[in-house]
């Protein structure tokens, strides 16, 4: 199979190592901003070749879409307006709502299957691509019905080969559930980064004592915002609903301190535990 | 050396594994709260006894003090009274500053070394004590002036086996630094929690999506109740502040997103990427 993948960061990047190890693609064709990411993902083993859009759109059967979000829609539009047959084109965005309804009366929206393969880090270009990226993770396949039977077939064949589990919903409810389950953990580790960053100024304390659960919670706080500006905006009427709903979660713990009520504390503290029955 | 803990939960179960792994001490005598507690602690070979508080006091070199922190002041006042000669009796908890107060005029002050080695997990009790778990971290050590000479070192000893890296501050100092790079992290884990929770009925599809963001964040909301909400209660003041900031911080997103200031969006994202340089 003959795959190009525009944006050969994080996701495109790992893509690229992923279709090599399990054997899905041996030839893959990179297309950069930059002549500098291309001689990077051709450095680092990703990508066999760097060609302009048009170029490699010819000459694949699937174009993998993997950039932020604001360039996805223009840069689709184009890919769309290109491809032929039953070329595919797949994209990776961390929001869908916006990329389905603009590409939602394309002539070739058959040839389009959204998808979403929930798996990511903190860092961001080929630098930051890993072997065995998706496995076990979760991955979103939106407006199924919108997309040809065969194309849909071929995309959730290679999610599988990488190990992934298919998640199917429209694109709205997916929009929802990330805000949920990803969107609002990057805003409040960015948020708690900023809370120490202003409040605590002898930086050697904190890089002395801080420990695990710091690292963990505010480790997402390292993301590009390149990346994740875009997927908020794009998501922001869900996101300023969750994000309002954690305002208020946390002003309940800042009353129950204020009133030295410990058993609206403990109450607090007993419901989030309910998290274990979901995250094990 | 002969060693009693008290408390073989999380903290205590695994100091005594690693006592025994660094051979520190070949028999380490526990003081539970119940027998069934004992009983699993000498199940899973944590300690080698359970006796009686006074009993093992009277046996030992060493107490070492690891229950939550609402109850270590009263207990830490009775082993206090307990000590003779050059016993030594040291304090694992999360907070300093009502501890050090409360035992600043005690007749056998300079036989407490207070101390904080700043790891964790959001498990608790004996089953969740591990091997190996305070390597690499680092450890406070609070008015060490007010300590024995040799009692201060004999404990550095012990935790520089551990592989901790030891810190020296006063007890206030402490308990500002560690509601930044600690307690602040668990408030905002559970709140995120019950955001959750809260707004997301699908429980399954949290359970479907939820990818390495999100249980990186909120991991830390399975954390024991009666462990944090004592700590939250005695560093009420710091914790408050640093969790006005954090809401404030919290409200500058939400601000940016509802003007739709992608700039601004940019801006606050940009500034928390300096934590890199804090948190590699």
């Amino acid at each position: 199979m003959k795959i190009t993948i525009i944006g050969v960061g994080l996701i495109g990047g790992s893509f690229a190592l992923a279709l090599k190890d399990k054997g899905i693609a041996k030839h893959v064709i990179g297309v950069t901003r930059s002549k500098q990411s291309a001689d990077k993902a051709i450095a680092l083993g990703l990508i066999d070749e760097a060609l302009p859009l048009e170029e490699a759109v010819s000459k694949s059967d699937l174009i993998y879409v993997s950039i932020p979000v604001d360039t996805t829609i223009p840069v689709m539009k184009k890919v769309m307006d290109l491809v032929k047959g039953n070329q595919i084109v797949v994209d990776a965005g961390s929001t869908k709502a916006a990329l389905c309804s603009e590409l939602s009366g394309h002539i070739n929206r058959r040839n389009f299957v959204a998808s979403h393969p929930m798996w990511g880090t903190e860092y961001s270009g080929p630098e930051a691509a890993v072997h065995n990226a998706f496995a076990g993770r979760a991955c979103v396949i939106c407006e199924k019905e919108k997309s040809d039977l065969t194309a849909v077939a071929e995309v959730e064949d290679i999610y599988k080969k990488l190990g992934m589990n298919l998640v199917y919903m429209d694109a709205k409810a997916h929009d929802i559930h990330a805000a949920y389950v990803s969107h609002i953990s990057h805003i409040t580790s960015f948020a708690l980064a900023n809370t120490v960053l202003e409040k605590e100024k002898e930086e050697d304390a904190i890089f002395e004592l801080a420990g695990g659960g710091f690292e963990s919670t505010v480790r997402l706080a390292k993301s590009n915002p390149a990346m994740w500006a875009p997927i908020f905006m794009q998501n922001r009427e869900n996101v300023l609903d969750v994000l309002s709903e954690h305002i208020s979660q946390l002003r309940k713990f800042k009353s129950a301190l204020e009133k030295e009520n410990l058993n609206y504390l403990y109450e607090l503290m007993e419901n989030a535990n309910k998290i274990k029955e979901i995250i094990k």
